[in-house]
């Protein structure tokens, strides 16, 4: 049916040239304006192009380049990143095409015009994600659709199951793999540093995959840092969890469902948190890392990310019904979520409060030694030889008798310890305080606004900035006394911290039958 | 409250250097690794910053460069638009320092969360777009969470209204001025061209505003750009319509809703068509060009935009409740849509088929003349003198006497004619044709294939690529008649071209009663 009067398309040969230009997650490509296959492809600037060499494919988005000394004519300029994802040296030849579409375009106008997708449909758009063929605008377009209620529960499964597709999965070829998640929103609630060295020091496998912060001041990986390096090839972090039973490094190295990193490059900048996607990144890196039982905390409180009982039950049922299908044991704590747990807020600070902790220091934290112990127990309930309220007594022995103290030690130097003192800690070098008004009791404490405070002040990126608290809900003050003192390591920081302060302290003072009240169930 | 211990943020000073990338509508910076500047606001590659020289301000992306040749220490690199929008000379100092989030990011969050927004809420959003300082995350979020049914009537109204009063606004001092627009979807749809000299002849002040092509393979720009420059400088336009009463340039070199231009460019890459989007973007533009009637086109056909009369009506409605509000005179007419109006699709192809209406050629295509005569007609009965029925034959006079067409011609040379030869127009030297496989009658056109089929072929960016069509619909064929021929002037596009033909032609053959039937309003 058709009559060509031409030869197809031959993809053009270029010379690649290192470009040392960071831009982050994006591929970006250069070419120069006069180099003839710029100009016999029709590129233009912001295209997307394939870029082939050495059986290695990747997609870029097209500068155009007007100066020699960047890029030459017959050259190919690639990032940093690009670059290094290309896995080739500098001056080898790389083929350029115009890039088709993503394949999974199709299935993401669908959902952007409000239509449920299938399996193959998630399957598709996840594995173009996870390649890094979407462009910053495909992948917002993708994570805004699928926000809030957009996702039906089967859908929120098959997103899942192609996340943990998507890339590599591990088998600890264990009946028992325990992991801890919170979904987030409590500054300071840095529980899973207690959690591993008990767990672990009990028996059970308890390979933590820990993230950085996204919209928080801290992440564990962010709070472990501070201790140990987080960032470890894969042989050595296997190699940990075997000898140990327990590791506090994860996430970025291995290749666990990749298209999560990927996702959160634009749901960062947004401030985005849907339920779906929520669950969907939760589970997906949990069943990659080998899990085969969760404890899964839903703090609830006036600034916590689910504010009602009502709320935290709908979230629950959604993560139970995906992870039966995904066949993972899941145990679901509600827990108290009206203020920041323990004193510290960014990754210093919280390290501090971690090691007190598990020093049974007299300064220690005691709201984040008992949600650990709380919360331990429950892990170490899935021990099939252990009896159904025991588990909180023998976290308790393990920590007391500093048997916790030894493991973490243990994981500290296996994975490469960094210097601290945690009774001495650098924190950054400006600050303020923050001082009550009038006399009264601490009726409320917004955890929004001190993780905004923290952030402003640095964290996580400066590590010893942030906030330390010394009041807590329901401390009685005088005018004057101290609430908190913020940390910066710059003078830019320590200013917008200030006027986020001014805005708001984040302290509401009133009357002792003021303090907030919450349920929760333990 | 506070007890500071340092000073507050100083921005930063570094020399301005200008980096010869084009990074299309986004503004790049570019900042040394080792720079002082960089390491003191803890900058980080992708983050925005504020850079001010001169009064001008803008806020860019940074990248972050470790090559001296690029950029050296206490250097500031802009890229080719951000240096253009800077508007200072290359070596002059700028500071620069973090930028805030956009003051609407809380709106935005909210629209993201469902929630209905505000006319100050959509007051700061389209403030911050029209001045550059959403990042394409935040645009694409923008353009995502207001899509579909996510805006009500009031909401698109609002939207509007911010979308005028973010950019200049023209007052032709006259109480009648004459604009039409068409919703878009069909192929070759170039009234536009018909109907600017044939009003403009008849005495109303048509200054019509023409956009280029954002999905499809020609705009109205796109395609007088054959015939004439259209992007000229304002004062010598509004000189063009106060002597001949009409023009057929405009859009991107006035200042008319310039963060409809903004929201294109993520809109373009999603092929996002949605509603609300739709009725402010088309009426924030004739408002702002200073109309105070719109004839409005609505074709509905199985493969247009509109696939329903239900759906047409719909659509009417909400133009005409945002334009009541707006106080627009608008007409809305619903059209035929089942297939392509004339032969050409692509900008050298169908300025060839407008000539022809304009020359009484008997090559002409009379679909594309009788549609233009009714618009036209329509649009001469907004003349308070002009009595109900009376424009068509006033439009068919004016364009059988040659009127229309001196009346082109004074305007493209007024613009500054491009030569062009109607009747040997030069067509994209590489081609193919697709045949009709078996006798029969066309019975339906797919007018997004045939779009796509000719944007592979390259059209606009290729002014003489696209497809010529040999048949319509109700057509009698044998097996083998050319159904039409695409054009390409690149290799690459022809093969794409071809592989688009391949998975689908765009034609369906059957029995003369099975001709697609659609009931349309004249």
């Amino acid at each position: 049916m058709s009559n060509e009067t031409s030869a197809p398309s031959i993809a053009a040969q270029l010379t690649l040239r290192h470009i040392l230009i960071d831009t982050d997650h994006e591929n970006v490509a250069y070419m120069h304006r006069d180099c003839e296959v710029y100009r016999a492809e029709g590129f233009k600037a912001l295209s997307k192009i394939e870029v082939k060499a050495n059986g290695q494919r990747i997609l870029a988005t097209l500068n155009v380049v007007e100066d020699e000394a960047i890029v030459a004519c017959g050259e190919l300029g690639l990032s940093m990143d690009a670059f290094a994802r290309m896995d080739v040296a500098d001056g080898h030849p790389v083929t350029v095409s115009q890039a088709e579409p993503p394949e999974s375009m199709g299935a993401l106008n669908r959902k952007i015009n409000g239509e449920r997708l299938g399996q193959n449909d998630f399957r598709a758009i996840v594995r173009d994600i996870a390649e890094h063929h979407y462009s910053k605008i495909e992948l917002t377009a993708f994570v805004v659709a699928t926000n809030r209620d957009e996702l039906d529960r089967e859908e929120v499964y098959f997103l899942t199951q192609a996340m943990v597709d998507a890339g590599q999965q591990l088998d600890w070829q264990e009946l028992l793999v325990v992991d801890k998640h919170c979904i987030g929103g409590i500054p300071g609630n840095r529980t899973s540093m207690l959690l591993v060295p008990i767990v672990a020091a009990h028996g059970i496998l308890c390979p933590k995959t820990s993230s950085r912060a996204i919209t928080s001041p801290a992440g564990t990986a962010d709070t472990m840092e501070v201790l140990a390096h987080v960032e470890l090839p894969m042989a050595q972090l296997l190699d940990i969890v075997r000898t140990h039973r327990g590791c506090l490094a994860w996430g970025g190295t291995a290749n666990l469902s990749p298209a999560d990193d990927v996702l959160i490059s634009v749901e960062r900048p947004l401030s985005l948190d849907s339920q779906g996607q929520m669950v969907a990144s939760i589970l997906s890196k949990k069943i990659a890392a080998g899990s085969t039982h969760l404890v899964l905390d839903i703090p609830i409180g006036p600034s916590a990310k689910v504010r009602s009982m009502p709320e935290a039950q709908r979230l629950r049922r959604l993560f139970e019904y995906v992870a039966k299908r995904m066949r993972l044991t899941l145990d679901v704590v509600i827990t108290d979520g009206r203020q920041p747990i323990g004193f510290g807020i960014g990754p210093v600070l919280e390290a501090r409060d971690v090691m007190r902790v598990l020093e049974n220091d007299p300064l220690a934290p005691n709201d984040l030694r008992q949600k650990a112990l709380r919360l331990a127990g429950r892990m170490i309930e899935s021990d099939p030889d252990v009896r159904g309220g025991d588990g909180f007594p023998i976290a308790r022995d393990i920590l007391d008798s500093g048997r916790a103290l030894a493991k973490m030690n243990d994981i500290i130097r296996a994975q490469g310890s960094q210097s601290f003192d945690y009774k001495n800690p650098a924190l950054g070098a400006l600050s303020f305080e923050i001082h009550a008004p009038q006399a009264g009791v601490v009726c409320s404490i917004d955890n929004l606004q001190l993780a905004r405070i923290a952030r402003f002040a640095g964290a996580p990126q400066v590590p010893n900035a942030g906030v330390d608290l010394m009041c807590k809900l329901g401390d009685e003050v005088v005018a004057g006394t101290v609430l908190y003192r913020v940390h910066a390591g710059f003078a830019a920081d320590l200013e917008y911290a200030r006027q986020a302060c001014q805005k708001s302290c984040g302290y509401v003072m009133g009357r002792p039958e003021d303090v907030s009240h919450v349920f929760v169930e333990f």
